[in-house]
């Protein structure tokens, strides 16, 4: 095979792939090379374009490190990681909307008991939190596993900040209690520009675009049979609900985040400052018998 | 806008991009975000999926240093550089044809005047080159810069072992004299195996493909108002003609390294062991009035 043109060079490549063995690797691969040469074909791209392509994947690729995740930002702000999530969960009556994980979960958060102020060192507007996770039929799940993060008053998340802080914080984990309860305190986040100082912010601001998110807490949600849960709740009012620069908001996922006075909170606390109020109620979707976590 | 679905996602992303104020990039954008979610949506990659489809790109950028440019062999082995090549440069008649540039150029080759044996301090077969550059209508084009590379009889590259040689080899810079001409002595070059150690060799191996070239010199040739020519000669013969892992074989391009006895050498000069002897004449296209190089 040899004498390519821009039209028989996508079926050269395809026709070498044929020694592929495993089935998927097979169909992925041929799908890659069909797209990427129609996106090629139809761009065409001098060998200047090129050059940069190639510079800008290689600089997204040296800012990844143990902190920070450019390749994920820069499929989150091309939609993409929202169609995958879109593509792997189709919603069902009573289980609750999923977004993206975004880069800043951490494997190793604290698990704390509930009623737990888990701010640290963060200065901000004191939040109580109140929710409950439940089969999608509505049957309480005792002892799921509920992991938290957020971010602080100045939209940033304690592993943006640990030098200064020196731990983690406004992030753990908490187990629902035989009722299907948690709650915890924290303090209310702010929303927030993604990381912009990388090859991703440069495309946005080729793009005109602002690199903001509405104000959020994530969650994730586990329990033994049903589907993990990963999603957000987003502060009602927000200016950016309708321009997320990761396309996450999900009508079902805005709550209020009320502004309560001093005195008993529904936790049973005394406070002696005002705070916010957020409750949400989780609906997880079954897992197919003998199915794994995607 | 929210609640996008996987079909829905698409156009709000192109919607976002609306305020891009460059026309180029605004339809590179549009393109991309189009492709990438039509392969997306064709194969439904698995969260797990799109995992390892970051971790790989995260890794392909990690690979890449000031000696080596994985995602340029991304490019190559999946036919994307040659298809570039083949959208930027149609060959008008008499104008030599193209092939990707590689990841084996270095900028600062030494300047050596015709006749200089650039072997340095590599074995192998001794290799007379001569050429001709000319328009494409056939003038001879005097002073033209030709800079010419390639690989050891192990096929590695100078900058692949420079720890081990010390400085540069087998790569040079000539100029054509008055007759359009240039020669020079080296060695012949073999047949290689791109770098695989890295997540590009990963995906051939799980493509079942071979990671070889076959033998070839580099020349990248410019001479004032005409187009900068970047090719290879092939060594006909060769078992990997057909199956170049980047797609770069051109029958054009493909030429005897003839076998000659001691004796007498075409560039007058005397040798007392047998040589390999390639001659081309290479045809450059004229730039358009006023045009830059692509």
């Amino acid at each position: 095979m040899r004498n390519f043109d821009e039209t028989t060079i996508t079926n050269a490549v395809i026709e070498r792939l044929a020694g592929t063995s495993d089935p998927r690797i097979k169909q992925v691969s041929e799908a890659l090379v069909r797209h990427l040469h129609a996106f090629v074909r139809e761009v065409r791209p001098s060998q200047k374009e090129w050059e940069y392509g190639i510079d800008f994947l290689t600089r997204t690729g040296h800012m990844c490190d143990d902190k920070r995740q450019e390749f994920i930002l820069l499929s989150d702000t091309l939609g993409v990681s929202m169609l995958v999530d879109a593509i792997n969960h189709p919603v069902p009556d009573g289980a609750t909307e999923t977004t993206v994980l975004g880069p800043f979960f951490v494997q190793a958060a604290p698990e704390k008991p509930n009623g737990e102020d888990i701010s640290g060192p963060m200065k901000g507007d004191p939040m109580l939190v109140t929710g409950s996770v439940a089969s999608a039929d509505g049957r309480p799940l005792a002892g799921a596993v509920v992991d938290v993060w957020h971010s602080d008053d100045d939209g940033y998340y304690d592993v943006q900040r640990l030098e200064q802080i020196g731990d983690l914080a406004m992030r753990a984990r908490f187990r629902t209690d035989a009722d299907g309860r948690f709650h915890f305190w924290s303090i209310k986040p702010a929303a927030y520009p993604i990381p912009n100082d990388g090859p991703v912010g440069e495309m946005l601001a080729a793009q005109g675009r602002h690199p903001w998110r509405p104000a959020h807490v994530h969650f994730m949600i586990s329990a033994p049979g049903f589907e993990r849960l990963v999603t957000h709740v987003f502060v009602a009012g927000d200016q950016y609900l309708d321009s997320d620069v990761v396309f996450g908001v999900k009508d079902s996922l805005i709550r209020a985040f009320a502004r309560c006075p001093p005195g008993r909170a529904p936790d049973g606390r005394m406070v002696t400052d005002g705070y916010f109020y957020l409750n949400y109620d989780f609906g997880l979707k079954q897992l197919a018998h003998g199915a794994d976590q995607a």
